[in-house]
């Protein structure tokens, strides 16, 4: 974990801290934006940016992640505490430093299991979807901060007839500053971006200023704000923040709330972790370096559990930042600690300052960064590669935006296992024959090959379990039924990775009941591993048949007559 | 379905006549014995053995299957209904006749809907588990019939307290009937049937003898019962039938109720369906016919709504009666209309005789069956063939002793699916070298085979989906952080049945995250399915390395050095 130390000059203080710079331009913005969509206090998002960051430069194992209040979790924040408190109350926020607190536990007790497989369970389907219906969830949430209405709900079923109800109540000049806002960042990201290149400034440093845009925003919107007393015309303004390092914080142990958290927490720690763990490892690869999963479990994990005792957020890694990080030339994880301390100034010296900024301008920066987040091309993609992973994005997808992100990803989740089971479960069946003048054998449906009335060779293309055990018998009993002169049944075992205890109770009903039909059973191509397991069993003791090599020594052996050149068909 | 009845002779008339006089005088004593089983009158027990048995000849597609009440689906129906109402009371029944609707409209549709296949996701573990621990949680319910005690309870947690509690209660003479029953029924199947085969009786006679030991029993106890007035003496009896065919009935349609008894209704109706199906299997194969599952659930559905409109209760394919039918020569699904007409008279001219006949007759004729349905050798078996299959074991028959038959079948399905999911999420991935002077490549670790410091070759034992697509980046990430000579990764796919959409992401990002680093991707002996799939994706457009048909021509093409028949190592 701190192996970096060691080895730490010069040259890598300076890449660290200028990285850290850029980074905390970017977090100060984001963490007040985050907080305020999870229904906490500015403050929260400060907060949550400082000692986590500590927490995961000690224990994590990405040098370049960067932590803190990342936009889906905030939105899973809201979900599953809103129903405990209303937004704003002391309560509110206790019961976010519960969440916190419980899925730190969760992470740090996988990360100590070595449970971070868990994650492998949420295929890229069920995340697209899951990740581009909770950014159409929070854009949708962000246009009553960005017209100054007020609108309920956790997913569009309850959000937009809200928004629709309230929309006359519209404040102008507050959607005048949302709409600047908006159009601002939008230009920032697209056509400046390319004016600045066409002028000749290097890439590098036009990303940094397109960076910089957000944080633009919000120093002219608070100088026009306090000096036009905008939140006496009515324009929501972020309000006094307690200007100061974030106090110790207790996270409330009330058992009712911690048990009703429990499934929420599992999620966002999931959730978080996936996130985390892509980009850190996406990033790593690039540098022929590697992240350990379980240890950024822990690492996670801590982080959370710091956020959780100094008055934050539930956090985890965030996708920009990190790249941000990674971009600006981050080396080790001494710029996360530089960017914690980045955020620490800020709270002390900054947050007089922000209390005349307008929230519209955090809801315009929350839908500009989460609209990258909108990807609909997975639909198109996965439709024409496998209807199975299309189902399940949609079934995510549609289940997010009407049901909200709990209802969406475990249906989404419970989908694609669903479908992997169903598909298992109807292994791809071939009869196959000889492929004349070589030693092999392949699909009588695709090939020209010979066969032998009196010989069946099925290859299954899958490995033999439970829910797929009864689909090879029902094979070889319709064959047994419509082929009267069958005399051998080859099962040719080439793809068969593993039999479990209900196929091989399968292979032994096949092969009793064959064998009371005056038919015998045989197996090839068995592989080393199966053939371990089957030596275990006394299935191979009472097999009548034999178990060959190859399929060619199969039939060299029950069915010459098909392998002489010129056969008499 | 009725294509028997075309060539149907005089031969087929006396056979299935002879077998359906065999399976009646099996079933009477069944059929009262699983209706008190159930907590129901006696008579629902031969009510459920004749329009049923019609429904089943006229829709089965198998020719021997007998149906009724059975055993274990009692047992649920007890388990189902006992929260609903007490036993014996009138809404008791209908709450039962509401569930044989439930189930048959269940699985009616199953058939239509042809998902037949849902009932492979019960493994043969947990059948074995929860049939053993359902025969044991059986017999033990019955000691309370036996020694003439009250105890209440569905699991064992429960029962064995109570029967423990009211043992002073025992009934002297209630106890000395049982112990004399279980004692003759033992004697029946074991001593009896050596000494009859030791004068030279034919098997086969001395098997029906065996069979007509309960009815003897019964005869026996009633004629005894009466003569002596047991009655009066505190013997419980089965008392006063209704002689007669069963009159309509309606179930209750009361929406709470249906609705509790879904899932009751769903596992009665998957159980069912599997007994039937495997005994039908089983016995369609040794005469080289086939039986149709979805046509089964057809069938048994229109059994359990005929049940349920003529006072029955939940029926199902027997096994035990479905083999006497077998052995005794039935053809064709006659038997069973002849066999119902069996039963219909011993319903109209038999139950006056049998009010007399002792309870404790009937429990030790169940716990008789029962127990040989208990196979504790499964345990053993599983244990050396596959802790996975064990542990599925072990959930089902602990959960059911433990928490009842609902909880033990649900948790024993979704053991099995988590461990089925478990195992393919981390796949067995080989590095193999070359065998000289083959065309083979092995495991590294099993052969000595030769390797290159630049290329690595990759078999992947499994097909690539969502849970172990990570995996497979883990192994390469891990081999491109710890050898820096590598610049080609070969992976080697003939054990590839399938490659979903995540799995492809997974490919895509491995194949950018070694190009980063300098090292080529490529793929080799990739299945035909696989390649179509393959090719409707943009990845084989990006992909930079080649597709070798076969590992050796990648290895040929890649690192030809270490193929040379005197290496320099």
């Amino acid at each position: 974990m701190l192996n970096w130390t060691r080895s730490y000059g010069r040259a890598d203080l300076t890449a660290d801290a200028l990285a850290a710079v850029i980074v905390t331009l970017m977090l100060i913005p984001q963490s007040l934006a985050y907080a305020l969509l999870a229904g906490l206090p500015a403050q929260a998002g400060l907060y949550a940016s400082m000692t986590p960051l500590v927490a995961y430069a000690l224990l994590g194992s990405s040098r370049v992640l960067a932590v803190g209040p990342v936009a889906v979790v905030s939105l899973m924040t809201a979900a599953a505490i809103g129903s405990h408190a209303a937004a704003g109350s002391p309560q509110y926020w206790e019961a976010a430093l519960a969440l916190a607190a419980l899925s730190g536990l969760m992470l740090v007790l996988m990360g100590w299991l070595r449970l971070g497989f868990i994650a492998n369970f949420l295929s890229h389907p069920v995340i697209s979807g899951f990740i581009t219906a909770s950014a159409i969830l929070i854009a949708a949430s962000q246009l009553k901060g960005l017209l100054g209405i007020r609108a309920e709900g956790q997913d569009l079923l309850h959000l937009l007839p809200s928004l629709l109800q309230s929309l006359p109540d519209l404040h102008g000049l507050t959607a005048l500053i949302g709409a600047a806002s908006l159009a601002w960042l939008a230009f920032a990201r697209g056509p400046l971006r390319g004016l600045l290149i066409s002028t000749g400034m290097s890439r590098g440093r036009t990303d940094l200023l397109v960076k910089a845009a957000p944080v633009m925003a919000i120093v002219v919107a608070t100088v026009l704000s306090a000096a036009l007393d905008w939140r006496a015309q009515g324009v929501k303004v972020v309000g006094q923040i307690p200007a100061g390092l974030p106090e110790w914080s207790l996270p409330s142990f009330d058992p009712g709330l911690w048990q009703s958290l429990l499934v929420p927490a599992l999620l966002i720690s999931i959730v978080g972790f996936v996130e985390s763990v892509s980009v850190g490892q996406t990033l790593a690869a690039k540098r022929r370096q590697r992240i350990e999963p379980n240890q950024e479990l822990v690492a996670l994990g801590a982080s959370n559990l710091a956020a959780a005792v100094t008055s934050g957020m539930p956090v985890t890694g965030g996708f920009s930042r990190s790249v941000v990080n990674f971009d600006a030339g981050a080396r080790t994880p001494a710029a996360g600690l530089f960017t914690a301390a980045g955020i620490a100034v800020a709270a002390l010296l900054l947050t007089p300052w922000l209390a005349a900024l307008p929230q519209a301008v955090l809801a315009a920066t929350i839908v500009i960064a989460v609209l990258t987040l909108v990807d609909l091309s997975v639909l198109g993609r996965t439709w024409r590669y496998s209807r199975a992973d299309f189902s399940a994005v949609m079934v995510t997808l549609t289940g997010t935006l009407a049901l909200g992100v709990e209802v969406g990803l475990v249906g989404g989740v419970a989908t694609s296992l669903a479908l992997f089971l169903l598909r298992t479960s109807r292994p791809h069946i071939a009869v196959v024959g000889w492929v004349p003048g070589t030693e092999h054998f392949r699909n009588i449906k695709r090939h020209a090959v010979r066969t032998s009335p009196t010989v069946l060779s099925l290859r299954v293309d899958e490995s033999l379990y439970f829910a797929n055990a009864r689909a090879l018998e029902d094979t070889i009993n319709a064959a047994l039924a419509s082929e009267p002169q069958l005399r051998h049944v080859v099962l040719m075992a080439s793809a068969i990775n593993d039999i479990d205890a209900s196929a091989l109770e399968s292979l032994e009903a096949i092969e009793s009941q064959l064998s009371e039909a005056g038919v015998m059973l045989h197996l090839s191509e068995v592989k080393g591993p199966v053939m371990d397991r089957l030596a275990q069993s006394p299935f191979l003791k009472t097999l009548r048949g034999r178990v060959f090599l190859t399929q060619f020594q199969a039939i060299e052996t029950l069915a010459p007559e098909i392998l002489r050149p010129e056969p008499a068909v």
